[in-house]
């Protein structure tokens, strides 16, 4: 459900809509437009074209005009089955559709065409809404460029973006809804907040964090690292880089070869930047025997990977080229994955809860199944597969946060728990997984001696918790809008002297802060600046305290409270202050 | 001075002693042997000849009682320069003699041989002692194999090693050193402690921390994190790949060319695993403009670093392929330069106060200084050569600990200062430098707006606090033999129940230590093993604290307390027991 109506029928009158904006420019512009593909969405749809003419923005307010036309003649929108011969016909100065019509053919799938009343029509499978008058509401959004077909090889055509829903007030909603995503927009607020840059020197998709940035990154870091050690996992450090023998022998090359970057010749052997860790991790654990004494062995690491990304599909923090995961490898015996498994998912929701994601509405489960009959893409060994599922399924049917099954979405090892999270766009998006792995043990030969001195096969779970730590910060950054949870964000004090009178008073003060929490992040604004200024300045970095110092508190030896919500708590004896402070941080609090 | 003898001295007799060792060879073996080069130092002396006959141990005290003889008849050593043709007679049953006199005709230089009274003679440069009796005492310690000019594309050759002394107290105090250090080689402790293993899939001097030394290499990376915040630091990360371009600005290209590995091809461009952070941090910096008030900009990251080494050259953590440096770059103007480098200096001494390390004892400092004349490897700049260096030795003035000057090895952007350390073998090695430069700020273009306001140019100083941490955390294995100090253990404390029935009581304890240091690290011995074998069990891990429970300790409230030491302190109230652990922890004392 969006804004209360189903996906289904938001897909529907976006299709619909789509059909009637084409319509709407072959009545406009004819020949100077040759439509090219559509893509839809249950919040949007888009219409690439070879356009000979230029495309402006007011042309846009026409076409609305010529489409409002359209819905309110009520046309009724009907399907009807053609031979490849009639399409070609009925397309015959269409290059991009006669290519459709040529694939689909032969590919042996059956061709249709909708019509929208009797004058216009599309090649397209559908569904459709029965009436264009079904489309309440609608915007064009957007001018752009796109290649044919997402090859930059290709023509590049223009793309028009548009939304549609069934009342003019989800529409108006909606667009509320993407004003504020675009003002949240991590790419926006980590430059403005000068948290992370690029250099074209350094290369596309690979970030530099600032001093600002590494600090919540550092920190986020930190917790994990803790917490999971607090939770029995031991973290250890692995290379980045492997032989490429490595990758054969777990059976990931074949299958990651393309999300994998070109090897790195040294004395005639090929070594690989890694694109996971497990078989770094495998090769710990086969470092020595192991007894079930030892097991689960839960190892953990902050693992720096590298993927493959294309150019054009490298999004600020979200698709980079380098990213460091939270990864663990639990290695257990087969009958405890089960507690394993359970754990790993209350780890996840305890760092939800921390950053105030509710469970259902912010995030939920999905169990993602693999394909039996194809076992190119799957292990083939069915008494695994049925044990694993029925682990998963046992495990989620304990948890309060609800799930979904998924068909062929699992990984080729075993099944997996995906969490699905929503961004501030309303997207859902696989954030993190627990996978059930009965694979790699036999590959690599992850044994154990058991309770009664014989040695046996254990199971491996990979899971990660806060996820990858860039695009969890992304996430962060568009879920806060820059004001980051008090023990996260890059400063959390700001000192400011109300003049130079009382510069003594500050550093006083700094230094009884720093001296009850001695990592607390404190900038004391000194320049000679006005007080108002300073306030300013304080308050575009988000800082979650600022503490206003003047004559008064000087001789009160207090301390003048302001929050970055703009709340005023007012005159503050020091103490309490830094205790209020230090219990907040501790608590890693979302409130001050 | 080694053992109170210059090293002049000691290379002398070592050179000698080598050449008794070949003319013992050829008279007791004749045509069975080949010789082919030596290779000397203050310590010893290796021959590596072909052995047309195995050489067995039984054959080296053969060999030495033919070398006694030899001193004992106390020739006399001299030196006769030689033809090309002369020396081609006189070595013509000998081919890596004759490459090496071809060779040295070639590029020009005199050719000498040394006779050792009038029977035995070898091609060599000297120097020597003037009579065989200056020997007082020698030793031959071993065979193994070596390649001809070390090029395993060559024969294999057989290398016997000795080591010889003005006295036999000086010999037998030296083979006393030897075994102390065989004993301490971190390749063996990081084995038997289960620190750091390697895999031959993952690739050689590729290091995986397991999880006893992962808590070592991250108390100790967070420590100097901390510690480099705290002095104002700005710790950030930057990406381990770069675009090859950033390198040839940096002029780093040519340079280092040959330690850089192979290029990646990510869609037509060249990426490189990064051999330094230099580049990196000053894209960081040209990020947007800068003024006066933010420099100095002390940017800091724990960078993990790629150079080549040759496979034969892997040793341990000591030379590996991959790294991780405490790297900072100090952003400054001229006049601040001083005061920084200074500041970078006391930081340096402070670590290695808190290792025990003492100034002039374990650690001293060496100005590397250019060749002006070189402009090749140096940078042609006399002005900033002379400013630099006179900023350098100023600093070191200044300094308790003691200096020496070195020529021709400075960095090709500016004079450095080279802390020098001895390791448990006696041998100096460079662990950390402080380097000036200011060829980068051009290259980069890295400027401020001053305080009228006009465009300056900026500085750098390139430094290291703890250095690499592959390379500290093996000094810190050979010189703690594996104790490492309370703070970096990976284990703090044992709890040891003497039996089930006081297993609760284990429990509280460990609760009541974690209540009040979380991060604590300790270990339950909550198996079903005799008292002693859990001690030794202990003992062996190197645990600093044993807590030994029984009965009488848990009706008393109190806790058993052993030191690794073998030091006993007895029973203690539990409380103060966890004040002790907390202020040591805190402290990093390196006293129990």
């Amino acid at each position: 459900m969006i804004l209360n109506f189903s996906e289904e029928e938001l897909y529907k009158i976006n299709h619909s809509a789509e059909h009637i904006f084409a319509q709407a420019v072959k009545e406009l512009y004819g020949d100077k437009v040759v439509l090219a593909v559509a893509h839809i969405t249950e919040r949007g749809f888009s219409n690439d074209a070879r356009w000979s003419i230029e495309l402006t923005e007011d042309m846009l307010t026409q076409i609305e005009k010529k489409m409002h036309e359209i819905i309110k003649a009520d046309l009724e929108i009907t399907a009807q089955e053609v031979t490849f011969e009639q399409a070609m016909e009925m397309f015959k100065d269409n290059p991009f559709k006669q290519e459709w019509i040529k694939e689909h053919t032969e590919a042996g799938k059956t061709l249709t065409i909708y019509w929208t009343g009797d004058q216009y029509y599309d090649l397209c499978k559908g569904p459709h809404v029965s009436r264009t008058s079904e489309i309440g509401a609608f915007k064009l959004l957007s001018i752009s460029g796109a290649y044919w077909r997402g090859d930059e090889k290709n023509e590049m055509l223009t793309r028009v973006h548009g939304t549609a829903w069934p009342t003019k007030e989800a529409l108006s909603k909606y667009l509320e809804m993407l004003e504020e995503a675009k003002k949240r927009d991590h790419k926006k607020i980590m430059k403005e907040q000068d948290l992370i840059v690029f250099s074209e020197l350094v290369g596309s998709g690979l970030p530099l964090w600032t001093p600002r940035g590494a600090v919540i990154r550092r920190e986020l870091e930190r917790f994990i690292v803790d917490e999971e050690i607090k939770r029995g996992y031991q973290h250890v450090y692995t290379p980045d880089i492997a032989n490429l023998e490595l990758y054969r022998k777990s059976g990931h090359y074949p299958y990651y070869k393309d999300s994998m970057y070109a090897p790195i010749t040294i004395d005639d052997e090929e070594y690989m930047l890694r694109p996971m860790t497990c078989p770094h991790h495998f090769q710990l654990y086969l470092s020595r025997p192991r007894s079930y004494k030892e097991l689960p062995m839960r190892i953990a690491e902050l693992a720096k990977l590298y993927r493959y990304e294309k150019s054009g599909e490298l999004t600020g923090l979200i698709r980079v080229r380098s990213f460091c995961l939270a990864d663990a490898h639990i290695v257990t015996m087969r009958e405890k994955a089960e507690q394993e498994i359970e754990n790993a998912l209350e780890l996840i929701e305890y760092i939800c809860h921390l950053f105030g994601l509710k469970p259902n509405e912010d995030y939920s489960y999905r169990l993602s199944l693999g394909d039996r009959q194809d076992d190119k893409k799957y292990y083939k060994d069915d008494e695994s597969w049925d044990y694993a599922e029925n682990v998963l399924r046992n495990v989620l049917k304990k948890r309060v946060v609800k799930s979904v099954e998924a068909q062929n979405e699992a990984a080729f090892y075993g099944p997996k728990i995906d969490i699905q999270m929503r961004n501030v766009n309303g997207k859902e998006d696989t954030a993190f997984t627990v996978q059930y792995d009965f694979v790699m043990p036999k590959r690599f030969g992850l044994k154990f001696i058991n309770q009664d001195g014989n040695e046996e096969e254990a199971v491996v779970i990979h899971r990660s918790s806060v996820g990858a730590i860039e695009r969890t910060i992304a996430f962060l950054i568009e879920r806060f809008n820059g004001s980051f949870p008090l023990w996260l964000h890059p400063e959390q004090v700001a000192i400011i002297p109300v003049s130079d009178k009382v510069l003594g008073y500050a550093i006083e003060i700094k230094n009884r802060i720093l001296e009850k929490i001695p990592n607390a992040r404190i900038e004391l604004m000194d320049e000679s600046e006005k007080i108002q200024k300073k306030i300013r300045n304080a308050q575009l970095k988000k800082i979650p305290y600022m503490l206003i110092l003047g004559e008064k508190e000087r001789l009160n030896q207090t301390v003048n409270v302001r929050l970055r919500t703009e709340e005023v708590l007012g005159e503050m004896q020091v103490d309490s202050f830094i205790d209020r402070l230090g219990e907040k941080i501790k608590s890693k609090s979302l409130e001050l």
